[in-house]
């Protein structure tokens, strides 16, 4: 089963077919040097996460300028970035069913694979797999800062389990996974600056409970986009996990930085192109739906042309309106959406096209996109 | 680029991978077929929306049990359709790129192609593709029933624009699209009943418009899951084009019957399988999030086990709590979710497993998935 692609190398950008996902490569580029340039600067590891991005390119471009692999949330991620030629791979997530854990046990053959745990469960059913594959996994536990998602809060039960990991001797304690959700997309810089300071708060405790009972934390790894210098100007992680950052997105365009202006550490580099395949007296449709850019979070933003607004999606297309007074558009014109969320947009999408000045310069496979098995 | 399918034949449900989209063959079958004796008994045509599935296995057995072919929104889609067999296929969608009608041009090669239109500009770019590939098309105009998305409003546009399709000579007028869309989920069968009564006035009217002009409508097409009966017994729709009864969802399981009872016309067929991968006090994560069952519209239900709710989707997990008292999951447990809103559902994954008595009887690709170029 593949896919049509939806445009060629060297078309004119206003050519290719839509709906189509779209990077600007000069800003992607940019955005990738200037993470790589802060980490190193900072002194941490890093080690973005291919979620965002789903494609084994830009992984390979993001090692390329300096990261020491990426993360993953995945089984099938994990897979698609291994044979695009990944070599350190981190499943930043849960992986509890016995096939899928034997899976990454496979990749651990020619990767070098990680993984977190936050259970007793969890731990055992990893053991088993490297166990029957007579081939080493490292684990990191996942620590709750307070998400109330996944992870073990801090306290005895967190130090018995890593007890436990060092006790099985098929699997090596690697450290602490400690992302903090809430505090990416909080709108201040002090608001994200103080989530962070307390997370890094908790995970020193964790880490000097593990180091009283002789376990060390070789990795503490997390942080975000939005939290990328206060945690790595921490002390505690030693390796950031940051994905948007890469394409940017309007959510993350929409925080603030330190002085309260926009945030603008990295470029807006992902689009949507899309044509309008109906108008009337001051609105339109256009193929752009929540197919093509997700709808989880806020509609897209219209980027070209102004004075045009998306104010509901349907599956297939977008729904345009326009004041009175502005231009409008008419059926067959191009308009370009920013979504609002890469990750779930790039997830639709089986191919990106990569543009300069333009033109099509390349086109890319999301090989890790799907539900994720 | 090929992704890996999450089942194997034979195997138990319980043992498949997850997370997975499973059709439940016996209820799919049970939908497929009453639907068609429906059709049959009110002497209308009926065109399934293939933008349900996306499956072409699953529009063969449609056509087997009486469909003429399938409507489809997006010339991937038609594409994908035909090279699966299906010889009759209904655009119900603008299509006005260049490329996209060259592409439907082709494929009226083989296949019966008709699309609708609603712009003098839709017009003239089908009768340039007409034209250039040698090949008549079918045109249908769509009525703009007062969804206040695309379609001609009633009046002498409307009429103008038939009467330039005819003039083209390469183009055949082929009737209306005529789809309510605000009436298929309205809650009462009483305002289903009204908006569909409503709709078909304006209908009517349009048809008799025409047909003072000499202009003839061979088809009046529309009706969704939610209006079949009324659609039917109107006497102006021609032909069907119900997408959702075919695995029904949660959305159209919540609407009622003319009873005030339960909208039971068809059965859930559809589910999302998940596995629990974190749990603590009260709450838990499975790998069902906003990657494997659509966030468009409300969240998933949880058909087992009871006493689990979902309260919020991640991409890559769903949230899971439970009442104090309840059993509750662990770590590995499977969970049953029953999907909002299948059409976007559906687009999210590459196969659908097909489970008959709780064991895996055949694995689908969904070769129309994708953003719809």
């Amino acid at each position: 089963m593949t896919t049509r692609p939806p445009a060629l190398v060297n078309q004119p950008l206003d050519r290719i077919e839509t709906p189509a996902l779209v990077v600007d490569l000069d800003a992607m580029a940019s955005n990738i040097a200037r993470m790589a340039a802060e980490a190193r600067r900072l002194g941490v590891v890093l080690r973005p996460h291919a979620k965002a991005h789903k494609c084994g390119t830009i992984a390979r471009l993001q090692v390329a300028a300096g990261a020491v692999g990426v993360c993953c949330q995945k089984v099938s991620e994990a897979e698609a970035m291994a044979e695009t030629g990944i070599t350190d791979i981190y499943l930043s997530n849960q992986v509890v069913a016995a096939p899928k854990l034997d899976r990454l046990a496979q990749l651990a053959r020619t990767a070098r694979i990680s993984l977190a745990i936050d259970s007793p469960a969890g731990l055992e059913a990893a053991a088993r797999a490297a166990r029957d594959s007579g081939i080493g996994l490292m684990v990191l536990i996942e620590v709750d800062l307070g998400d109330a998602r996944s992870g073990v809060p801090p306290g005895p039960a967190l130090v018995d389990l890593a007890k436990s990991v060092v006790a099985t001797g098929n699997l090596r304690f690697g450290g602490l996974q400690a992302y903090r959700s809430h505090a990416q997309h909080a709108r201040t810089a002090a608001e994200r600056r103080d989530l962070t300071a307390a997370a890094v708060h908790t995970i020193a405790r964790v880490r000097d409970d593990l180091g009283a009972t002789g376990i060390t934390c070789p990795v503490v790894t997390g942080g975000g986009t939005g939290t990328i210098s206060y945690a790595a100007a921490s002390g505690v992680y030693t390796e950031l996990q940051p994905g948007s950052y890469v394409f940017m997105d309007a959510a993350y365009a929409a925080i603030e930085d330190e002085s309260g202006g926009p945030f603008r550490s990295f470029d807006t580099a992902l689009f949507v192109e899309a044509t309008v395949t109906s108008a009337s007296e001051g609105r339109a449709m256009c193929d752009g739906g929540a197919k093509a850019v997700s709808p989880v979070g806020r509609l897209p933003l219209v980027v070209a042309p102004a004075d045009l607004s998306y104010y509901a999606a349907d599956d297939e297309h977008g729904r345009l309106r326009w004041h009175p007074g502005s231009a409008g558009v008419r059926v067959g014109d191009r308009i370009r959406l920013l979504p609002d969320n890469c990750d779930p947009t790039v997830n639709l999408h089986d191919w990106i096209v990569g543009v300069r000045n333009g033109r099509v310069e390349t086109v890319w496979p999301i090989e890790a996109r799907g539900p994720g098995l």
